[in-house]
Parts: structure tokens; sequence; C-alpha cells
């Protein structure tokens, strides 16, 4: 497995300096932000180094190609063809391989199945590309899988233009100026014929893999699991209104405060989830306006996060949620509103892909389970129109969305091969 | 009254522009932005017109001369002078006269005794400056009255600038690429020395003129009133510190969310403040970090405002508040840190400058009203090393820290009176 590991790690190594972010540790990689953008370049030129044929289109999402040999490259040659990738946009102070690993490990993958080709065991029957899928996070724009989403119509481009940054700049401006055409956004049914399968290999995002139904005598469970569904989510935006005033001259008793109300309703957030089985509710996102130490706030802008297995299970919990808030901020003479930003249903994964890719990893690791994960991902929204599937490679402490995220060398190497045993099968 | 109102008005006008939020409402004027810089530009052409000579200190206050005819202009003829003025910079989101009403109104003050002393009906026995303080907010830099607390040494020069705006930059960067050495910031007996007497006018952030004991009939309040005393007051920093991670994989029952400990913090903060009479505890500012919609925070830093009359009450209230926070933190599996910010004890203006403004301002508004406050001022810092004393205009909303905050033009025309009668007075 030498090969391998020097080639992960090399391909990782190479972007380690990328985005790092002093103040909350890891890295923080936004869509477009120039971190993102460098990253871009280095799969690019990792692309094209290997002779892969590299484009971006309309929805920022890069295709790089590896054609069969004689291949027209056109549209005709290329239907039907099986497709790896991943992201390289990160949330703020994210991990160094949510998302990357998939990318570099499809690179890596490419080389296996490029040496077999070559030393005549693998016969090809199908082009294969490598992705990469812009604002996977939604950490800029507030929507996650947002290439996904607008090259599957799941998002109408019109909307996705209008959503805005931190920093007030609208998703159309950032494009353009990205040397993207807004106007040639949304639904890519060309793009979408040129899919026959999706595989995303990423880091598992939980303790799926540490659990004890998978681990050894020594704790340590498999390097990679093959997952079998993603948990239906989605994200809404609570903001509550009440009367900006001074911290000083304001009685307790003249306040309407939509920051004790919403403080209010985070603590019945994590009421109500925690009384529903296989609920996840979060508040990791809090904007006062006008954020003044010396100033009640006017307005309070909380992201609530929530999912569940059962979709309608989710759309009840945000309903108790949203009429929780709303008794809370009328207590304290606020209001409140609720706005859907996104949601995807609970995704179950194509069922013969699946088999398929367990079939192939076993041979890798034999013990490798069907996990589900509650956390989304591009192959969840692509799953809506083509066949895809997914490999999760193990993170030894359980963290996701923070520094503490890992992947031990070994294992890395073990998911490479797993995907290219997974991709030569498929080919 | 006609002249009067044309003036603060058309001062006022020049720079209603300025720094403008279109987010929040109102204006964002932080200290050493290009809009408070503007507003400095603005208030040094307007002196500079008036042949006033101005320069600005080593800790960024602007002075503004009108010394004695055929004055040395030099550190002897200049001591004792009498002083008047306020401050530039806004919270976030602030309204137009909380500062530059004080501002205005002390170069319309001048022009009214400028007038007095040109037709022989005032005779000065004293030069008069007019001051313009840097960061009286604290809203950039977290420390109110930081151009104050240097000069009189109420805050260690060394810890000044170290504090850091909400990008990172330390203040001693931000001074220096504004001009101003370092190195040469702290308290500067020199300057103290030519303060004789302190006045500052500035809008009323309560509803002191409005409350129904100094109303009319009609409900209208007087236009001015007379400072007693300031509410002691501080800022404190509650850091919760728990376990980042992914929103989606982890379940309930594994987190150690640090917003909510956070949050059930702010809810203890209102009702241990609304259990005692007189205080007044305020959470206006939080930052989960990482911030985003799917992580579980690893940290949330929140800022807590104290104020009660009585400084003993105030430090038993955070006491209690910080008891809290720790036992809500523990209960999360989170810790939490304590950190002060800045504290200022309950002040008492000059009994002797107040009884003097008090016979001054009652020629213009007879029933103005001796009125204490819970807003923290320069004139409260300064009062600790000078005899200081503050007129308020009325605000009829009554609300402040927010674009609602008011200021009737016949109310800003009588205010300069106020002022112009109380300074000749003392001139």
């Amino acid at each position: 497995m030498n090969v391998h590991t020097h080639t992960v790690n090399t391909l990782l190594g190479a972007i380690a300096g990328v985005g790092k972010d002093a103040r909350r540790g890891g890295y923080t990689r936004p869509v477009h932000s120039s971190a993102e953008t460098t990253l871009r370049e280095w799969f690019t030129a990792e692309a094209a180094a290997r002779s892969l044929e590299v484009s971006t289109d309309a929805n920022g999402i890069i295709w790089a190609w590896w054609d069969l040999p004689g291949s027209a490259k056109d549209e005709a040659s290329r239907r039907g063809a099986l497709v790896t990738g991943s992201h390289l946009d990160s949330v703020p102070g994210g991990g160094a391989f949510d998302g990357p690993l998939g990318v570099a490990s499809a690179l890596a993958a490419y080389d296996e199945l490029a040496g077999r080709v070559a030393t005549g065991s693998l016969v090809r029957n199908r082009a294969l590309a490598l992705a990469v899928f812009p604002e996977e996070e939604g950490s800029r724009f507030g929507v996650a899988c947002l290439g996904s989403r607008l090259l599957t119509g799941a998002i109408d481009p019109a909307r996705a233009l209008q959503l805005r940054d931190g920093e007030g700049n609208t998703f159309a401006e950032v494009a353009a100026a990205n040397g993207l055409d807004p106007a040639r956004m949304g639904r890519d049914d060309a793009a979408l014929a040129r899919i026959g399968d999706f595989i995303e290999l990423h880091v598992e995002q939980g303790q799926g893999l540490n659990s004890p139904a998978h681990t050894d005598d020594a704790g340590r469970g498999p390097a990679v699991a093959v997952g079998g569904s993603i948990l239906g989510h989605g994200r809404w935006r609570l903001s509550f209104f009440g009367q900006g005033n001074h911290a000083g001259t304001t009685l307790m008793a003249d306040r309407a405060d939509p920051m004790v109300a919403a403080a209010q309703a985070i603590v019945a957030v994590r009421r109500i989830a925690a009384a529903q089985d296989d609920a996840r509710a979060t508040v990791g996102r809090i904007e006062p306006v006008p954020g003044g130490t010396n100033a009640i706030a006017s307005r309070v802008d909380m992201w609530l996060d929530v999912r569940h297995p059962d979709d309608a299970v989710t759309a009840m919990l945000v309903e108790k949620i949203h009429g929780q808030a709303q008794k809370l901020a009328a207590f304290e003479g606020c209001s409140v509103h609720l706005t859907e930003e996104s949601f995807s249903n609970t995704v179950h994964f194509d069922s013969g892909l699946v088999r398929s890719l367990s079939n192939s990893v076993r041979r890798q690791v034999p013990d490798a389970p069907l996990l589900p994960t509650g956390a989304g991902h591009d192959a969840g929204v692509l799953a809506a129109k083509v066949p895809a599937g997914m490999l999760y490679v193990r993170n030894p402490s359980g963290i996701s969305h923070s520094p503490q995220e890992h992947v031990e060398d070994d294992d890395a190497a073990a998911g490479v091969l797993a995907l290219a045993d997974a991709l030569a099968e498929l080919l």
C-alpha cells in the first residue's frame, strides 16, 4: 500500500498550507475565496499533469475527463460515464479531509486504474470523470450542495443567484467575479446525461466505524464503509424582532429583547430534539443586530439545522420549534419569522450500486459495513437524478466540522484501493 | 433661536451621509474607520474655519483652542481652561446624535460666545477648548471611553494597545496606521492640567426627560436636563468551551454544546437582573466559533453589560451570573471563563459644577431637571481627575443605540443656548 499512502499524503500535503484559520484552528476555505480558488487550481494542475481534459461548467463544477482511447470526446462518447469526486470548500474552521480527501483519493484511484490499464489487467468500457463540486458546505451562501442543486435543478437559479454571503455580496456577483456567467446557471440535462453512476469517497463524520458493533478487540474499526442512506435534513433561519435600545438606560421591565427570546428558543430546540428518537437539532450560528455590547439587539437571526430519518418527523420538529419560538417571542414582546433556507429528503442510495460497492470494497476491507449518515453530500443530491453511492473512510476521532477530524495514512490508502476496485468493477 | 437651529442643523446635515449602515439602519462609525476619520476631518475643518488652533494629542483626542487674545498659546496660558466636547464614533447601527450632537453643539456654542465677545456682552477670563474623544462607545476595541481612559490613566496603555477589533487587528496597529505613536499613549498629566472644567452635552439616552415627573399636560418634557450621576457599569466576556462537531452526525446525547450553555446563561442574566431593583444586565453581542449552520460550536463568546447605582451590587450580580454560568456549562459538559473587559464606578458629578450648570441652564429651560443616567460617558471618566458635568438634550423616542434615537430641532437649539450660557458663566 506504500505507493498510495505516498500519493494521498503527497497530494494533501501540497495543499496543507492553504486556507489555515489561525483564530478558529483548522481550515476556512469558503467557495470562491482565494483559498478555495487555490485548491481548484491545484486540482486542475494535478488533472492536467495526468493528461485529463479539464473544464469548468456553467454551475462552477470542475470535470476532468479520462476518455476512452480514440474517443471523439463529445457528448455521445461521454454519455453515461462513471464519475467520482467530492468538494474542496470547507466549513469555517474545518478539518483537512472533509472534501479534499475525496478529491485526492479520486486522483490517486485514477493513478491506480491507469496502472492497471497499462499492464492490461483492466479493460475499460466507458469514460471516467473526476469532479469537484462548489459550495458543498453552504458556508458562504447558506445553501449546502449548491453546485449539485443547481446542476440537478433542485434549486431555482434565480433564488440561488440572490443568496448573499456574510459581507452582503450576492452569489451572482461573486460567481461573475470568478469567471462564471450567472445567466447560464441552472439545471443542466446534458451534464446529467454524462453521469452514468456517481461515487463519492468522504471522511466519515460520525462514530459509525468506531461503534462497538464494528470495532475489533483493540477498539479499531474497519478502514472503509459503504454509504446506505443520508438522513433528511434542512436549514431554517429564525429571525427574532424586538426593540433595539441602550443597555444602560433601559429598565429590565421596559425591554423587548430578541436575544432573550432567541436564547430561550435555543434551549427549546435542544429539549424538543432530545425528546425525539434519532433527531438532531442544532443552532451553530447566531447574529444579533446591531451586535454591540452596550446595545439591546433590535433583531437576532439564528440558524437551525434539523435532521431525522423520517422527513415527516423533521417537518413536525421544525413546526414544534417554530410554535415554541412564537410563544417565547410573544412573551418577550418580540416577534419571530421562520424562513426555510434548504431541505433535503432522506436519501437511500441506489441499491444496485450499493451492492456493487459492497462487493468490491470487501475485497480490500472484508468487514466494511453499510452505514447510514447524518451528513449531507453532493452524492445525496445527485441521487435524485442518477445512481449514486458513497464510501466513507474511518475518522478515529469521530469528530467532524472541527480541526479534530482525522484520517490515518493506512486508512486513506485503503480508501484509495477500495475506490479503485469499486470504479474498476463499474468501468 | 433661529440662528442656532440653523447652525446645529447645518453642522449635522453636512455629515448626515457619512457612515450610513444599509443593513442595520442608522450609522456605523467605529473609531479610525473611514467614516470616523471623515467626521474628524469635518470637525477639524469646522474648527479651523473658526480660527481655532487644532491638534490631535498622543491618545488621539482632538483639541481646538480658543485662546485668550494675546495668549502665548503655551502650557501656562492654557492651564485650567474650560473644555467642552463629546465623541464622533458610534455603536453599530446607532443614531445620528449620540456623540455628534455634543460636538456640533460645542461648535455652535462657540459661535454664540464669539458673538457675545464681539458685542462686548461677554468678557473671558480663560481659554476654551472644544474636544473630540475617540472610541467612546468601545464598539471596535471593546473598552468604552478608551480615549479618556488613556488620558486619565484609567487603563494601562500596554493593555489598551493589545486590544483587538473584530478582524483581529490590535489597537496598536490601527492607531499607528492612523498616524498615532503607540509608544506615546497613556496618562497625560499635562493635558489633564489644561482641563479646568469639562462640560459634555449629549442626547439623552433614556426616558428621563419623558417621565411623567417632568412632562407638561401635552406629555412633552423640558428640552434640557443637567447630569447628576452615572450608573456604575462594566463589560465582561463569558467564553463557553465545548466540543465542536458535525450537526448531523452527532447524537443529542453525545454533545457538549457551548451554545446551549450560553443560551441558558442569557436567560439567567435576565432573571438575575430582573430580581434586583435598579439593575440592568444585557447580552447584546454573541459570537459562536466556528459559527457554521451545520457545525456544533466549539466555543461561544458572549459579552455581558451590567449596571447598578451601587458598585458592590454590580459586583455581586456579576458573581452570581458567573456562578450560574459555571453550573450551566458543567451540566452541558462545557466550561466557562469570565474576563472583565472594563469597569467604571458610579460617578457623581462635581457638586459645584452641577450647581453652576443648573443655574445657567434654567435661564433657558426653567424646568430643567437634574437627572441620573445609566449611560457611560467620557465626562464620567474625566470626573475622576477634573470637575466634570453634563447636559442632556431631550430624546422624544427615549430610544438609544438605535436609528430611532431622535432630537427635535427646537430642543437642539435650546441645548446650544443652554451650553453657551453655562460656558459663559464659567469663562
